[in-house]
């Protein structure tokens, strides 16, 4: 088949690659409905993370089951699944406590930007439907795979409260969807720091209350402004740069949470100054497994549609012009149609 | 009057200052009941910090009140109180969000070895008894106001649950409040890591269960080893070194939380091996004001003797022969009388 490949910064080609199969018992085999471009994905793209050699692209998933290894119990052949990004045994102590990116047994998804794609450990990785969903559904169950997945647990790591006060740091695709989380969990003021006009409007679609245009050390004032001087007790920043980090600091009230999900460039925290700031942190690889149930449900009786944060579609075959898109920053996020 | 006063690091001096007075409607005047000395008073003792001159010593107190601000409304003369060694309003957002110590109006109590002692924001720093508590209850009482709040702190920031597995990193004074805190809190296992055999004594007296002498890797391994290879969903940081913060990240589970109280000298973060690690963090210096009521009701009602933490006890003119044995690790923690 023909399938994703990066062969250094800025050159991702759709070439010839082997077909994927069973290499271990307990793997599937899935035929993707569709899959998308990460933001994650740009950091090897812009030259920002080293690579070893050529490699399969692609972590978000969701499709229909085409074949089983021998030890797969609960995923049949036939089956519509969404997985993590994150794949897991889902019964280790650490998936038991919720945080199955930290299974035992962790590995992390490659090469679903193809047709087909191998997933192991699939019994705790994949979640099947009932039924086939609706062609108009895919987008959503694909958003859940990661990028709604792992702003819910932007939120979640926040512990945004009904009520509460929200700060998003961030307006890339995750940001959004923690904005869409935290308003599903019923906060009370979700502000937004963002200066995108298109991301503002989806934003507010999801629902944000405030949008703050303003970035660094104006960004923090005109949220303490609206804040009365207190700050957000839950702060989710979906960036991980030096100033998004600094900025939720900022944004934070003393004993309030950041859940912290852009995977941190160039980061470094003075102890004694986080100490005296006092607030509490998490952050991490998204436990999306943990909420995918809840979240595909949430998509299935139509009460989110996270897909909206895809704004550029495309044919898998120019999943090229697709990551072009994305580090020029004309598209949040692209979903690659699988056709055939 | 005379009270203690460090003229630079290893040279304490109790010597004649001026008697406290009032010098804001909101102040009381307190006639201490007893006084002791921080392990974070060695900082500067040790010359690990530097110092602006000489300094009136001393953030922890109990005793009489006896006279009050225009201002003070609730604390009256001739009351028994415990205060924080932050004083706070206790009516501000951060106050009533319970972060007393980062209240609006914050500041750090000094001066309070000596028998008379100057407390700001009278009104919401102190706790007044209903009734003048009997001598042997002044040890405890007078734990309370940091020490005891402290550790309570590290165990309520660790999220430590009934049944819960905690571990201590640190068997001073403040560590070994947590053990005591994360007892009462019905954690179902306490390790402690400690090498100093009468301190393991005390730890074993206040509710560890299992004690972990090696240090470092070997230390980390050990924890493993007790638990299964998963780690401790409670983690009490009470040093606050790099070793020891190390030793906090290594003894935590994946989504587990560590809780740290001890102020971080040369400790530094990678932001990136922070978000992988996965672990819930909150420190900074306690908001003891928010136990404080039940923590003195804890020690009225005979559940908890803190004071056993003193290990030393002596009349005030000697609080230099107090500073050295707590520096040569000759006392855990120093109690000191304030007579007449």
């Amino acid at each position: 088949m023909f399938a994703t490949v990066m062969h250094g910064p800025g050159d991702v080609r759709y070439e010839q690659v082997e077909d994927p199969k069973i290499l271990k018992p307990t793997d599937a085999i899935i035929k993707l409905s569709a899959t998308c471009i990460c933001g994650s994905d740009l950091w090897p793209y812009r030259g920002l993370q080293p690579q070893d050699g050529p490699a399969h692209m692609g972590h978000e998933y969701c499709g229909v089951v085409v074949e089983v290894g021998s030890e797969v119990r609960n995923i049949k052949p036939g089956q519509f699944v969404v997985g993590s990004f994150c794949l897991s045994d889902n019964t280790c102590p650490h998936c038991e406590f919720g945080f199955q990116s930290s299974c035992q047994q962790v590995e992390f998804m490659t090469g679903a930007q193809a047709p087909y794609a191998r997933v192991p450990l699939a019994d705790g990785t994949l979640v099947p439907t009932l039924e086939m969903p609706d062609a108009d559904m895919i987008p959503h169950m694909l958003a859940a795979s990661d990028v709604l997945g792992t702003g819910w647990y932007a939120a979640d790591a926040a512990q945004v409260r009904e009520g509460g006060t929200v700060v998003v740091v961030g307006d890339g695709a995750v940001g959004l969807m923690g904005v869409l989380a935290a308003s599903q969990m019923r906060a009370g003021r979700i502000i937004v720091m963002s200066r995108h006009e298109p991301r503002q409007k989806l934003a507010r679609e999801f629902g944000a209350t405030d949008i703050v245009e303003k970035r660094g050390e104006d960004g923090i004032a005109r949220i303490m402004e609206l804040t009365n001087g207190i700050g957000a007790e839950s702060v989710l920043e979906c960036v991980g740069m030096e100033q998004s980090m600094a900025q939720a600091m900022g944004a934070c009230r003393p004993g309030g949470t950041i859940g912290y999900v852009g995977v941190p460039h160039g980061v470094t925290f003075d102890g004694q100054q986080m100490f005296f700031a006092q607030k509490r942190m998490l952050g991490g690889p998204a436990p999306v497994r943990r909420f995918l149930p809840d979240l595909m449900n949430r998509v299935l009786e139509g009460k989110i549609q996270p897909g909206k944060v895809f704004d550029l579609t495309l044919p898998i075959g120019q999943v090229a012009e697709g990551y072009k898109a994305m580090d020029e920053r004309r598209a949040i996020k692209t979903m690659l149609r699988v056709e055939g």
